[in-house]
């Protein structure tokens, strides 16, 4: 063995979870799972390593391998650590076409790697819970998907105050530009799709500054109304709406279970991915110190494309650390020290004992659902070795 | 995006936890965290990415890097996917030596990669359960850790005839070699080790020709006495034994936990990582078909020595590969079917009783901790859509 003494921090970007991390992190996938368990989901998982092409064929040479960790095996495969989930669900669920029961209610809680300087927020490895409707065509899923997403707060606890459910449709936005405010031009609606992007980044005169590169003022007038719900703009865009099958329903249905959840039918909701189709939608922080998009999800009915197959699909990927930080934000966290069982302090007087100890003492501890801590420190005084075990968190300690 | 299609394959030596193989391999992971918590232990995790030069300091250049995934990061950073818990546990360990309260009961259940040929019970991805007990010298905690390992089996329901534990001390054969077999040159005792360590691969013809390259006579006899536990040589090696006050304490106390389980103190058990230094032990599979070593551990104080810090330490690591092919062989699975609930199948009539699903029959059923399985498909006959809520594994049915 070397005598080099090697550094022990973790690699950058990445986290040690030590017992009391751990516990938080597996905290908040035990009420994920629990949630989507309940709603009819299952879980699968699959291997970190894929395919690096996948990745590159699905976002181009620059964009697809400049956040990615890619290299080749022994063998010169081209491999890659997944940075998103979506390709790997595509790939397992194109492989056994034909054998599986569509729809699929599926859902994994996989970590993911992406190269980026790490920030508040985002780290280059992070879990992300995807849970996804595979199979079932635009309708009443959009209502699931979104009744889901709801409860997976609730389960922490989250109330109405904290956070909202805010979506939007592809299909709506691009039929009332053309037909309302009169765009159909492709660069003038990209341009318009960027700014609503970003529409609370920056004020409203920034906003309008932007758009009055490709827009009238008229039109700049409609799309400011139509942020704010106001008049005939926001009158069409509901009348567009109602158009769609899945929206209807969804109009019709969601004040059914929004009693502690906030739901918010909102033009600004654009999602950044090119791959969207339909419904697209984001969960809100409503923190005043820092309110901010959480995370979103939506149709992307191309999602096999890649393989040469096709199915309707509606999705949504929750990170954990974003997870963790608006818990913390809200105070959402149980008290620990009550949920997890305090150990049974095992103060063994000498090692003749032992015997003891396995035929009868754990036995029975472990007969009653208890876990324990044996103190073996033989050299030093009886007190001692008690404040030991009451500092370890024993509550019961048992002297033999 | 691309018009490639690709394949839907896994990656060579990786696998896909469809639904169905998640619940199994969750059941281990499930039993394995329930014995360990019991036994006092707690979780802990990292990321599976690792400094590199670290496995080619423990392990030499050439072995360090041939099954290592190892590449440079966009930043040039040598890194590796871990092949093995150990360092990594001894790296956060290290990391924070001073706070953390020893003695550690500490497990994980990560992912490793190891580029090897795939074949039966080995494969480039695994999981590897990993249990350590750090900061405690010899003594009780051998026993303790032995004990661990016993419990890890009965949780499935194994049985003393399905697998035995084997156990032996590198310190006690070493000085039977030296004080007993008069052997003392160290190529001598390295071939001794050698051949103890696949004695039951081969015939007794061919480890006493393995032998006679450096023994005599008597020496071999002795040898084969040993391990056949026979006369002198046996109740010598016993003697050296009580010496090791761990070993004493395992002797006086092991019958009192051997009702379910046996142990067995066997001279053949050498276990090949030069790092250990006392125990050492494995677990066997008693399947007459295919009786062989599933895994095993030991003492390895010099756990820390990578990072310029010291603690004794000893723990086990079990693959989820194996572990997985002894329950195939005895059958030890549980009838999933009773053991997961099944989904209430939900058949709307029309998409005008969402409001109706979503404030009354949902509401109820999550009261009362069940699932469901919503079906939509209005355009099929009743009978139809019974037969698939029925089929996809739903009892109970609601028509709304």
């Amino acid at each position: 063995m070397s005598t080099t003494t090697f550094s022990t921090t973790p690699y950058k970007g990445t986290r040690d979870f030590y017992p009391q991390e751990l516990q938080k992190r597996s905290y908040i996938f035990d009420c994920w799972r629990k949630t989507l368990i309940r709603c009819g989901f299952v879980e699968y998982d699959t291997s970190i390593i894929e395919n690096a092409d996948l990745y590159i064929a699905k976002s181009g040479e620059e964009l697809g391998s400049k956040q990615l960790y890619n290299f080749h095996d022994k063998g010169d495969r081209h491999i890659a650590l997944r940075p998103e989930m979506t390709p790997t669900l595509a790939r397992i669920v194109a492989n056994k076409m034909g054998e599986l029961k569509m729809p699929l209610r599926w859902f994994s809680i996989p970590n993911c790697f992406r190269y980026e300087r790490p920030q508040k927020g985002r780290l280059r490895e992070f879990w992300q819970l995807n849970a996804d409707i595979i199979g079932a065509s635009a309708g009443a899923v959009e209502v699931e998907i979104l009744y889901v997403i709801g409860q997976l707060f609730l389960e922490f606890g989250a109330t109405k105050q904290q956070f909202k459910i805010m979506f939007n449709h592809r299909g709506v936005l691009d039929r009332w530009l053309s037909e309302v405010a009169q765009i159909s031009d492709v660069e003038a609606k990209a341009l318009v799709y960027a700014v609503l992007d970003d529409w609370y980044k920056v004020s409203l005169d920034q906003n309008v500054a932007l758009l009055s590169a490709k827009l009238s003022e008229l039109q700049i007038q409609q799309i400011t109304d139509l942020v704010s719900k106001q008049g005939t703009s926001w009158s069409e865009y509901l009348t567009i709406a109602k158009t769609f099958p899945e929206l209807d329903l969804i109009l019709n249905t969601i004040s059914t279970f929004s009693e502690h959840v906030e739901y918010d039918f909102n033009p600004t909701i654009i999602r950044g991915l090119a791959y969207y189709t339909g419904l697209v939608f984001e969960a809100f922080d409503k923190n005043p110190q820092n309110p901010r998009a959480m995370f979103g999800g939506g149709r992307y009915d191309d999602l096999l494309s890649l393989f040469g197959k096709s199915a309707p699909a509606i999705g949504v990927g929750v990170g954990d650390v974003t997870w963790e930080n608006f818990l913390d934000a809200w105070d959402l966290w149980p008290d620990f020290s009550q949920i997890s069982s305090q150990p049974v302090g095992i103060l063994l007087s000498s090692t003749e004992n032992l015997p003891k100890l396995y035929s009868e003492v754990i036995p029975k501890l472990q007969a009653e659902g208890k876990t324990y801590d044996i103190n073996y420190e033989f050299d030093r005084s009886e007190n001692k070795r008690w404040e030991t075990l009451k500092k370890r968190g024993c509550g019961e300690i048992i002297k033999m």
